[in-house]
């Protein structure tokens, strides 16, 4: 079955925090005090670049052998432009990134055209890179609410 | 300075380990055995899911008093669709998520139309939502290449 369905809990904890889980593992994210925050751990738009880099880390390590490259060491450094109006409402530019570019630090001694043939494949084959540079159907599922009855003790 | 850019780095670990960093915090991103990892960190996928729940929790807990909401707990439930064989270059599937679905479970004792307006709310706010959503513009911004030579010592 080549259609996998991943799952990923967030929970939020005081203030801003959260807990983000998945299977066994838990990753603390959070905003600077700047933004309301404990600054406990980096933010969720630093998170999503993070993804997006350790995406094409391991294409580049799955795929290196294929394109004759030796990998001595692979960093990706990313950034991405984000209008913050858009999350503080004050606008109606769009809420997310509008750019994002990072750059491949690669230190091989292979041939450089099987480097160069190589990174162009990871951005071809990284699924991170197609679920943020292409639309996809996010939907709410559901919404569940449970009710408390607050009481004075 | 509305327009701001958000940072993060990837280093490329042994096998398809990956250091995440943003700031002066640190993420452990890997894949299981099936998939050719050490199961070190859940993988760039899972982090997208999470990264998209995190995001929506901090969302709820910035504007719950906006729309006169109490939150007791605030908890998102994630899953998205991948076809595998994209990655695996098995196939022309898109490589990334087709779908992804979420579900708030939210504590309160506030009124349900309260909490159903800020749930609205929370989507069309949220700047992970909106990157996922919608098409962004990822760019490869530079290739720097450090060759080496082999020597045998």
């Amino acid at each position: 079955m080549p259609k996998e369905t991943f799952k990923a809990t967030a929970v939020l904890q005081e203030g801003v925090k959260v807990d983000v889980q998945a299977r066994n593992f838990h990753i603390t994210i959070d905003e600077p005090p700047a933004l309301g925050g404990t600054d406990a751990g980096m933010n969720p738009v630093e998170m999503l670049l993070g993804a997006l880099g350790a995406c094409q880390s391991i294409v580049a390590r799955v795929y290196s052998q294929k394109f004759g490259v030796e990998l001595e060491d692979f960093r990706v450094e990313l950034e991405g432009d984000l209008d913050t109006d858009g999350f503080m409402n004050k606008s109606d530019v769009r809420r997310g990134y509008s750019d994002i570019r990072y750059t491949y630090h690669i230190t091989s001694p292979s041939p450089e055209e099987n480097i160069r043939a190589l990174a162009d494949f990871i951005a071809r084959t990284c699924p991170v890179d197609d679920t943020i540079s292409n639309p996809v159907n996010v939907v709410r599922k559901d919404l569940v609410i449970e009710k408390i009855i607050e009481q004075n003790i």
